[in-house]
């Protein structure tokens, strides 16, 4: 047992302490008699969080849209917010406003009610965003999956962390002003599926917002489901093969662990797909199917023909990547 | 307006920006259906809240405890928490338990369970927690205090302040080993009234924690209800005076602006008193009626036969302080 945990393992000591059982969950459903109240909370740390660049109102926004990406997930629809800011001192009041005007934002783009919060003064800026909403009939778990389900996700993965390494690299790293600007949209404006999540949730069997990473993500369907996830065809973003290709870098490290992407990664009977495309294309969300769930352990991948390890890697705070 | 704005200034830079109108409250109360839920959002950031010599396990029980005075004040109990904790990098396992066992003793103390919550790595340690719970029919609000009223209190004031003192000041002060102790006691493990103000708050015309000081407090029921508060009896704790004298300190300093008190500060009608004195003897709680509402503005304060002015000043974070 290592000294000094990683987040895993201050996960499990916060769980084991507080007697939290069953797996854990992107957001927990309580009953409060009825209905059933979902909840989520979740941080934002300035100082690991927040990319070079990213403007405070963006940095707001993501505080609230890491919520409501849980909530996609588990098809519900977060309707009630609180939140608790820290500030480093003197913090200027500009900053202080483009900070509460994200999180304005975010609350009418997602259709939440802010209920109050709390300000703290401290050495760097952090928010704590915590949702409240209903919990649907059946909430779907990370744990349901089984052999002979599809896996499918909710959009292309890639292009958040082509947006990071562009912000971040120390050489100018080559794209094309179109791909630029979708890799910093990708990481500076996510979008969560929430409507379709809503509709769609009762068809899945397991589902898991994909934040840590799309490998993390598929590693932890896989291990709860005690099933194996096949995966062959790997959900590149438009351009990111090449992006990487020009940049000497891995494309499948850019798809698979760069994380930061707030789409919904799930498993569903094949006798879904059709339902669940028509509902995709309506509402303008790139559903893909990526794969299938087999009898067995782990994650493999088929790409071009190619067989790629994946290993159980993504990000995790406190890990001192 | 100040270009760095305090807490003051932030709150209600946020509270413009995300449409909540209506007088600023302990914790909010909102529907979700039936019963009414209530939700409480509150940081504890080691560098500005924990003072030094204070175990971990005490630290993280006070997270709790803020959200715990909250609830007490407006007469309900938690029930359900989240917490989102952030640590700085290669925290060692041995604090994380000791955070963890805070906030599982603290969650036992006060008949709450944890829903979950969130891990993050930062530049330093802090701990939000959300608290719900359901709310009573009806919650007493910070403004509802009428000329005619009596003010209580839960508790003594001034504990804390000289216990700050003498972990903080430069010089060794003068205190006797028993007062150090209750000192100490008040400033790491606080108490709040959960249970007395559960069965009490049917009786409060006004209510509100008073951990931003009992000064802010008054001022705050004072101005929300548009009345004025006349103090003629400082509830000072024991003690508190002659630490005061014999070390040179305004024992008014430490009973007024000191702040982390968690008691409620609360008005009633005159005929509440017998029912409520009741209750605190069965319960052991220190109540102490220091005043009474009367048509004006403002807080005023008569000790000794000395007429203070009671400035509206107490604990506030981002002032620099």
């Amino acid at each position: 047992m290592r000294a000094h945990p990683d987040e895993r393992g201050v996960i499990a000591e916060f769980r084991r302490a507080l007697g939290l059982r069953g797996p854990h969950e992107d957001a927990e459903a309580a009953a409060v008699r009825s209905p059933r109240l979902l909840a989520k909370v979740d941080t934002l740390v300035a100082s690991t969080d927040v990319p070079p660049g990213m403007p405070l109102r963006a940095a707001a926004r993501k505080a609230v849209v890491s919520c409501v990406s849980d909530f996609a997930a588990k098809g519900a629809r977060p309707r009630l917010a609180l939140a608790s800011v820290t500030l480093a001192q003197r913090t200027p009041r500009a900053h202080v406003r483009q900070l509460a005007s994200g999180l304005a934002g975010a609350a009418s783009e997602f259709g939440m009610a802010f209920l109050g919060g709390d300000t703290n003064g401290g050495e760097g800026l952090s928010i704590t965003v915590c949702a409240l909403g209903e919990a649907p009939a059946r909430v779907p778990r990370r744990s349901g999956a089984r052999a002979g389900d599809v896996v499918m996700v909710t959009g292309p993965f890639g292009h958040a962390a082509a947006g990071l390494a562009i912000a971040t690299s120390r050489r100018r790293l080559a794209a094309t002003a179109r791909f630029a600007a979708a890799a910093r949209r990708a990481l500076v404006r996510p979008v969560p599926p929430l409507e379709f999540c809503a509709g769609a949730a009762r068809h899945f069997t397991a589902s898991m917002d994909s934040s840590d990473g799309l490998a993390a993500t598929l590693w932890e369907i896989a291990s709860q489901g005690r099933v194996r996830v096949e995966v062959d065809a790997a959900p590149a973003g438009e351009g990111v093969r090449g992006f990487a290709a020009r940049n000497g870098l891995d494309a499948m490290d850019l798809v698979l662990y760069g994380g930061e992407e707030y789409e919904t990664v799930f498993a569903c009977r094949a006798s879904s797909r059709a339902a669940l495309r028509r509902r995709a294309a309506r509402l303008g969300v790139g559903l893909m199917e990526i794969g299938r769930v087999t009898r067995g352990r782990g994650v493999v991948l088929s790409d071009s023909g190619r067989r790629v390890r994946v290993r159980n890697a993504g990000w995790r705070h406190l890990s001192g990547r």
